[in-house]
This record gives C-alpha cells, sequence and structure tokens, in this order.
C-alpha cells in the first residue's frame, strides 16, 4: 500500500480483539488512512495477516514465545517487537498520528501513556486509560496537547453532543444502556443465568468481557467513570437511564433545559471512524437510522440489581485515588471467575462492591499504585470466588 | 431599568403576539437583556402597558388611529411612531443588538430587511422573511455580515444539532410535526372539524393561525421551505416525520450516520431565550427532560393528507420565484376564511394547492413582486372561498 501525503497513519493496541478488527474494517474502506502499527497479545497469526493486508510498518505481540513466528509471517522490513514492552516500543517507534487503545487489562496503559508522549491522538476504546488510570492520563494529555477521542459509542455521542454548546453551559448528561440479555429478568432467575445466556445481547455485538459486563450494568459504572475524566463532569451530572433500542447513545443537556442527543444504528464503526476521522466525519453507506420505520424509542430508570451495578461507578469518583483501578480489575476478575464457571452470574456485581469496599486509599496515584491496587483487586477476587467454590455444595 | 454595559438590546416586532409576549417573559426573568424597542399592531392598550413595564426607548403601532392614545399612555420620552412604516422607522431609530421578528403577514417583510441595514441580529419567529422572501433575507444577511437565527423551536434544533459536525458532513435533517390536534382522525371526520377541534392542540400552546397550521401540518411545509432557505438545504435533505409526544424538535443527520437531536419540552420560551442569548445558554429553571419519566418517544411517517400539506413545502423550493410567497399568502387566507366559516377544515390544503399550482413565474425576485404575489393569493383565494360559500346548499 502506498502511503498518501494526507493519510493518517493509525496504530492499533489489540488488533486482532473486536475493536481492533473493527477499526482495521473502517480502515480498509478508506483511502485516508494508514494502519502503520498493530499490537496483539498472543493471535500471531492473525496479527501477521493483517500486517500482509495493511502493509504495516511494525507489528507487536506481548506473547513472546509468538514472536520468531510472527516474524517469519509477516513481509520482509516489517519490524516486530515482542514481550512485556513491546506495546510501548512499537508505539514509539512508529508514532501514529491516532493510537487505538482497544488492549483489555492493565497491560495497556503504558503504552498509551507512550502515545501521549509521542503526541498521539489517542483513541480509547479500552477502559482502563480513563477509569484505572484517569487521574495520570487527562493531566498528561492536556500537558502533552493531544486530545482524547472516546470510541465508546456513548462517550463518542456525548462528545459530538457538547460540540452544540459552551462547556460552562452543561448542565447534565445522560448514558443510555440497553439492559443487557437479562434485561426483563427478574432478579432472581438473573442471578443464576448462564453463560450462554448472558452473552445473548440484544443489540450490540462485542466481545464477550463486555457482554457480560452490559448484563451485569457494571458497564455503565465503567462508563460513568469513563465520563468524569473525559469530560470533567461531577457524579451528580452523569446520569444512566435504560433504553433498550440502543440507538441514542447519549445525551447532554444543558443550561436552558434544551436536550442534543445523539443516535445512531448500534454498529461500533460508526463511533470509530468518528474517532480516526474527527473533526470530519467520512461518508458510510447504508448507517443511516429511520426514526419513522423504527417506530419508537423507549427509556426507563434504573432500578433494583442495574442501580447497585452503577452505583459501583459513581462510589468509585467519590473514593478517588485507585478506586477507579479497584473497580476495573475486581470486575474483570469476577467476569472472569463467572465465565469460568466459579460464581454466580448474581454474584458479580456483589463480588465487585465487596473488593471496592475493602480497598485502602492510596496516598498518591502513581501508575506502580494504580498496579498494585489491580493485582490486590484481582486477589482479593480469586480468594473470595475460592472461599465460595470451596463452601459450594457441589 | 437602568441599562447595563453588557445588555443586549432587544427589539419586538409583533410585542403584543404570542412570541412577542413569550420573549418579553424571557428579557423580563433575566437582566442581560434590554427590550429597546417595540412593535404592535392594533393593541396599543398592551403595548403602552409594555412600554412602562420595560422602559422601552420607542414603541411603534400600525394602526395610526391608535397613535394619539398609545402616546397618550407611554412614559414621557417614549418615542412613538405610528403608520405603515412604523416598524421601519422605529427598527432604525432604536437598532437593536437582536430584532425578533414576530409579526404575521407581508408586513414584517420590510422592517426586517431595514434590520439587516442596522446590523441587527434577526432573531426569525414569523414565516415571511424565510417562506416568503429568504431569496432576498439571505443574499442580504450574508451582505450585512448579520446572523439569522431561528426562533421556530425545529430550526432552532436544526441550528443547534448542526454544531455538532461541518457543513459539508451533513447528509439530511428531519423536522418532526406533533400532527396536530387532529393526528388521529380519519380523512372524512377531519374535512369537517371545527375551528374549536382545530385549535385544540395537544402539546404546543400558540397562536391560533398557526394551530391550524399545526392540524393542517401546512405549518411543515412552511418549515421546510424555511430550512431549505436558512441551511442551504436542497428540499431532498429535508424529512419531516410525524413525532406527537413534540420533544425531538429536529435532527441533523451526518454522512457517517451519527445523528444529532434537539430535544426539550414543548415551550416556546426555551427556542426564544436561546435566539437571544446565543451563543450562550441562560439557566432555566424546571425546563428539564426527564426521559426516564417520559418512557417513549414515538415517530411515524407522512401518510395522506399529511404528506399532500407537506408537498407545498417542497414544491415551493422546486418552483422558487415567488412561490413562497404564494403558498404563505394563500395559506394565510384559507386558514382566515376556514377561521370565519367560510370554507370547511379539509378545503384549506387543496385550496393552497390550487393557488399554488395556478401562480405564474416571476422574471426577478423583488420584494414589489412578492408583495404582489401575496395579494395575488389572496385574491385568488377569496374567489374560490366566494365560488365555494356561493355553491354550498347551506
Amino acid at each position: 500500500m502506498t502511503r498518501m501525503a494526507q493519510q493518517k497513519r493509525i496504530g492499533i493496541l489489540g488488533a486482532t480483539g473486536s475493536i481492533g478488527r473493527q477499526t482495521l474494517e473502517v480502515i480498509a474502506a478508506r483511502d485516508e488512512f494508514e494502519a502503520c502499527a498493530l499490537a496483539a497479545g498472543c493471535r500471531w497469526e492473525l496479527l501477521a495477516e493483517q500486517a500482509r493486508r495493511f502493509g504495516t510498518e511494525a507489528v507487536a505481540i506481548a506473547d513472546d514465545s509468538a514472536a520468531e513466528a510472527l516474524a517469519a509471517a509477516v513481509p520482509d522490513g516489517t519490524r516486530v517487537f515482542a514481550g512485556p514492552d513491546a506495546m510501548t516500543d512499537l508505539v514509539r517507534a512508529t508514532r501514529p498520528d491516532v493510537l487505538v487503545t482497544g488492549v483489555v487489562g492493565a497491560a495497556g496503559l503504558k503504552p498509551a501513556l507512550a502515545g501521549i508522549e509521542c503526541g498521539c491522538t489517542l483513541a480509547v476504546a479500552n477502559k482502563e486509560p480513563l477509569v484505572m488510570a484517569g487521574a495520570i492520563v487527562m493531566p498528561a494529555a492536556r500537558a502533552a496537547g493531544v486530545e482524547v477521542l472516546p470510541v465508546d459509542s456513548e462517550h463518542s455521542g456525548i462528545f459530538q453532543c457538547l460540540k452544540a454548546g459552551r462547556r460552562a453551559d452543561v448542565r447534565r448528561v445522560t448514558i443510555t444502556a440497553s439492559g443487557g440479555a437479562l434485561r426483563d429478568w427478574d432478579a432472581e432467575r438473573a442471578h443464576g443465568a448462564t453463560v450462554d445466556e448472558a452473552l445473548d445481547h440484544p443489540t450490540w455485538d462485542m466481545g464477550r468481557k463486555i457482554t457480560i459486563d452490559s448484563a451485569t450494568l457494571v458497564n455503565k459504572a465503567l462508563e460513568v467513570v469513563e465520563a468524569h475524566w473525559l469530560f470533567d463532569l461531577a457524579p451528580e451530572q452523569i446520569e444512566v437511564v435504560i433504553h433498550p433500542e440502543s440507538i441514542a447513545h447519549s445525551l447532554v443537556e444543558f443550561a436552558d433545559g434544551s436536550v442534543i442527543a445523539q443516535l445512531a444504528q448500534p454498529d461500533m464503526t460508526t463511533p470509530i471512524a468518528y474517532a480516526l476521522s474527527h473533526p470530519a466525519r467520512l461518508p458510510r453507506a447504508g448507517a443511516g437510522l429511520d426514526l419513522a420505520e423504527r417506530g419508537r424509542l423507549t427509556f426507563r430508570p434504573l432500578q433494583g440489581r442495574f442501580a447497585r451495578a452503577v452505583a459501583l461507578g459513581y462510589e468509585a469518583i467519590r473514593r478517588g485515588g485507585a478506586a477507579g483501578a479497584v473497580l476495573n480489575s475486581a470486575n474483570e476478575a469476577a467476569v472472569e471467575a463467572f465465565l469460568a464457571g466459579g460464581i454466580a452470574f448474581g454474584d458479580i456485581v456483589p463480588v465487585v462492591e465487596q473488593v471496592l469496599n475493602l480497598a485502602e486509599p492510596i496516598s498518591e496515584v502513581t501508575l506502580d499504585a494504580l498496579l498494585s491496587a489491580d493485582a490486590w483487586a484481582r486477589a482479593r477476587v480469586a480468594e473470595i470466588t475460592r472461599a465460595a467454590t470451596k463452601a459450594s455444595p457441589a
């Protein structure tokens, strides 16, 4: 692929995941973009295929043992980085214009910060840079003068709606929640939902972990924390409502009572493309919305187990320090435990809540302190779920 | 009232009408604004009361015979203009920062153009400056470098939504229609609706003429023409859908499939306040929107008599010249005939359609040509309705 003068150089951390593959779809459809850097965890074969298809300058793989196979599979001249610092090295070596962060877990933090140092626009598609480390990432981005663009559909929507007014005139934002696969289940039935049931999302096609977060609504707790950091909003300025159709992604209410909403078909490629092309928008066929055909949009308040899940986000903001990291990591570990059959679906939120309540305040927010909190939270979830498994009559 | 350094000077053409009175409510609630100039048609007592309350510099009354009584009733030092050119004289004498045009009929055109000449921001609350004379007003405003701000809730919404993207990336706009008082009536029953039935609007509290326009949906034909002029949109870029709740006022779809919508409680003071305060927004208590409490927003396509009414707007754009003036004036006359008992509710749209089809193209769009077209259209409606009355068995 020849590079055009106007091409934006895109780096993707997590190229083989759901967001990464969709980002590459967007890049493949347009001449404006070049996929200059791709990083994956362990799926070296898919990564090599992507590197061949997109003429990528450099690739990174976290799994050291796959480095040799990857190097043999990519075109001559492609630089290959491997090991725990591979993503950071990749970012520094390629300095993309836009760095899409789509790696789940704390592993994506250092490379995201490296992206900020290199002046990359950060297109944040994973939770960690903001939920865990918003207190580090946002000041770093401001200091470096780089933009942090959300890829989450809800935050992309808020970002767009905010343009309709002045920041000082924002009264509150509303994030919508589909309610996930178990939206209409009563609490008792939902408690015992199987993995397949919880993964059967009605409107969004996403990765497994995120789909479970949609069913617990912990995704909205995380999004509340993200909105707090991205848009400098107080907890009481962030509202979550259930909106089963997933068409209105978010709304911004201004001081005069006027509400600006962003709507789109539930398709992650729309916010991905916007983050890549911003401030322009790329023409995309067939992505239109026919409200008259759709007929209705419905909204209902958060209640019961859903309100309990989202409250974790407000609590994490209120606590500050490493609470966001604890929330994120405890939830990740609890979802893994559920997917592995270690705990019931209905135990995910109580386990996360318990770990969040156990966490001690930290004296200073540093990357090391956040990584320690991450490890601490995972260990606590492991203890709790082991105890639960032992106590189980099975 | 003492004038503050930062106060915006507001002039209101049509101060005693529905829009004028609501504009004065907005002004009364805030220190930012001063009502420097007020004009009315014939209601001199209310106008004098407004002038006393707001310490207005100058007033204008179209009805010459009321001039003396008005002059006696306003505070000493208030300038009084009377007669057919009174509004234009008022604008030139006071040169407001923002001129709110809320006068029904062609009489508001010359003073609006005078406002542009004087460098006033035009807050357009009546149909005539754009529907009749968009081809004159918009180029004049561009040449004078003055802003034309819509006060209609739908166009105010579009104006706000457009800020979320670049003009080149706009794919289409959608204007919503409540459907008016007779929304769910079948065609036959609607044809014979009484004045009281047609005035019983479900969501908006407005003047009589506009409420009838809401029931026929000719208001949306006029709004399509306004959107064409205000935002430089082709007819095929403007869509109208029925939205009974009147909460989502308009939507803008961008090229990437992302839709930005403006929502608010149906209350004209919200778009009025925005036109006065733009680009700032004024804090207004109690104007918020609780979507979860509201529960649902519904949308349906235009069909039958509603589609026929809105088609008049597309046709007027397509014809150009004086067709907008003919549409506006024929409709005004037909609504007057209906309110006076001269024709049936169901005859309004067919009469307007007939007159629009009879109109000859004009060679050049001048104010005189538009005023001639206005008079011509009213005369045609009078002929048709006289003939209909004579032919009637009653």
